[in-house]
């Protein structure tokens, strides 16, 4: 087991961020000294992972207290673009939205102080979240005699957050009590998060990974290798319908066929109690690019969404830091998320 | 419209091949002038699509009956190692037991060029085969007002047969008859034909195609966009159990889920009546830096089936030359395949 290095941290002046962009061949880092520096991380995926990009909107919000007077247009704008970053994942605006609270609580000029402070404490909070994720889905692996294969999609693990991880910090600290065999990790085209990040955290936590084309999952599935399928959230809708890494849907759907269990794994900051259901979750396009370089033949259109909608009546349940959930999923009244912070903390 | 190249060629002393791996950024052909180019070129994927891999296997026959005595160790050890390039296509194997035989039957000195006029034979019954496949797939096609868009698996065109295609060349037929908006191709991981060669193949055609990544299908067929499923097969079994490239299982799935239709276009060629269920089917799997390279972290390992099997309880209808055929299926009795040659003739 080789230690994982720091995915988000603050240096004193900068948010010092490792360039996901280019794992596994190098551990790049990248200094954002400004808010827009991690709007533009944030954007273009040198950060990602539903709690990392919150946190990193946190710390932006703090950057942008220093350079502008909070309250101010400058500093609005400045809010208003980090929170749109990128849509699909709930904790973005809602980091952002509590960092900006806390540096106008603060007033002019204990702002940037106030500000710093909260996008800190957000960071230690998903931090404990998600130990707390990690023992709660470890428990829900089966503890026979033979350690279970998990399948997962995307990447879940440290990289995508202030802690070990959802998804996949719970697949480790199951496999820390012997009850994982190992980690089949769709590769999660078309940013191969799975094949480049899931395999590369593997690799250094000592998890056997086998990396498949996710359209070999249904068929991996099909052959009974898979105990358990878990995987993380962007943004968790009242009825528990969940939007992911596109790819999700489908795996979730397989996995009901083949009376897989499938857990989401996210922290509450992850539910969005006032969205009734995933037709009110907006859903991210990328750019063409992404898909068609460089092995489509030239004149081809494409389809692009980053994210997909898994209904709530597939998911066996949804693990987060309150517990687990189950079906079916009225989470309407829910208070949770990171405007519980003074509870949680 | 820019006229497609002929895929399999025979020269006069020489089975040309249009390189299927160079496609799209190179047209590029290979002169197999012995039996083992020829099954190196199945193999190593230069020839592909299961009718395709069945008419290059007999002119590889037609190859070794020039070489070798028929019938003595040499010629049977071609035979058998040209049907054993590739294990989950039946089209294969059949191809070389007709050619085989009609080399036996020519005699001696008749030999290579009753082989020969069987393996041409079986090239221009696969050419009216798929010509009546896409009259008939093409008339599956509703007629309304508003063209459909059709999504598609690996590639079925041209390329893959040796004719106008199987799904593709319905999807192409119902294009010129104004039933068809266009074409959504998943990329088909690994080996990226739907990227490459259906993009390629729709452009080559004049129909609007746009790639996804496969994993994306499934958000595609929940937002109604698709208003069928067109996808080839490389066997199919008694009970409508169709093994083809991997991923067309998850497709069938969530067309299922979506009430999208389903079906599957092949020659009767690729129907195994005596396999009585898709558990009889031999899925080849293969190498594992096929998954792997470029993009996974280093010490991962794969799981990398080339093709998956399908229930036949999924799938819409089977079209064949020989009609549309419609579930439960129950073709044990099945008079079907080239073995009926000189009938179809």
């Amino acid at each position: 087991m080789i230690p994982l290095p720091h995915n988000l941290e603050w240096t004193g002046d900068a948010l010092r961020v490792l360039d996901q962009r280019q794992l596994p061949s190098a551990e790049a880092y990248l200094d954002c000294r400004t808010w827009a520096s991690v709007a533009e991380a944030i954007r273009t995926l040198a950060v990602r992972g539903a709690p990392a990009i919150g946190l990193a909107g946190g710390y932006g919000v703090a950057l942008a207290a220093r350079a502008h007077p909070v309250g101010g247009a400058e500093f609005e704008a400045a809010v208003r673009e980090l929170g749109a970053a990128r849509p699909t994942a709930l904790n973005l605006g809602q980091a952002v939205r509590i960092v900006r609270q806390a540096a106008l609580d603060g007033g002019a000029a204990a702002a940037p102080e106030a500000a710093l402070r909260a996008a800190l404490a957000l960071h230690a909070q998903d931090a404990r979240q998600c130990a707390r994720l990690a023992r709660l889905g470890a428990e829900l692996l089966p503890s026979g005699a033979d350690p279970a294969w998990v399948l997962t999609y995307c990447h879940t693990g440290a990289l995508s957050t202030g802690g070990v991880g959802t998804a996949l910090g719970a697949i480790a600290a199951g496999f820390r009590r012997g009850s994982v065999g190992g980690v089949y990790a769709c590769e999660s085209r078309p940013l191969w998060q799975g094949a480049r990040l899931t395999a590369w955290e593997c690799g250094r936590l000592g998890i056997p990974c086998r990396v498949l084309a996710d359209a070999a999952a249904a068929s991996l599935l099909a052959s009974g290798r898979v105990g358990l399928a878990l995987v993380g959230a962007d943004r968790i809708a009242a009825n528990g319908d969940t939007a992911n890494k596109v790819g999700t849907y489908a795996l979730a759907a397989l996995c009901f066929r083949h009376a897989v269990p499938f857990y989401v794994v996210a922290p509450s900051s992850t539910i969005d109690a006032g969205c009734p259901s995933g037709q009110g979750i907006p859903i991210e396009e990328r750019d063409a690019r992404e898909v068609l370089t460089p092995m489509a033949a030239p004149g081809a259109g494409a389809f692009n969404p980053a994210f997909d909608v898994t209904p709530g009546t597939l998911i066996s349940g949804i693990v987060t830091e309150l517990g687990v959930l189950r079906r079916p999923y009225r989470l309407q009244g829910l208070d949770a998320g990171w405007g519980g912070l003074a509870g949680d903390a």
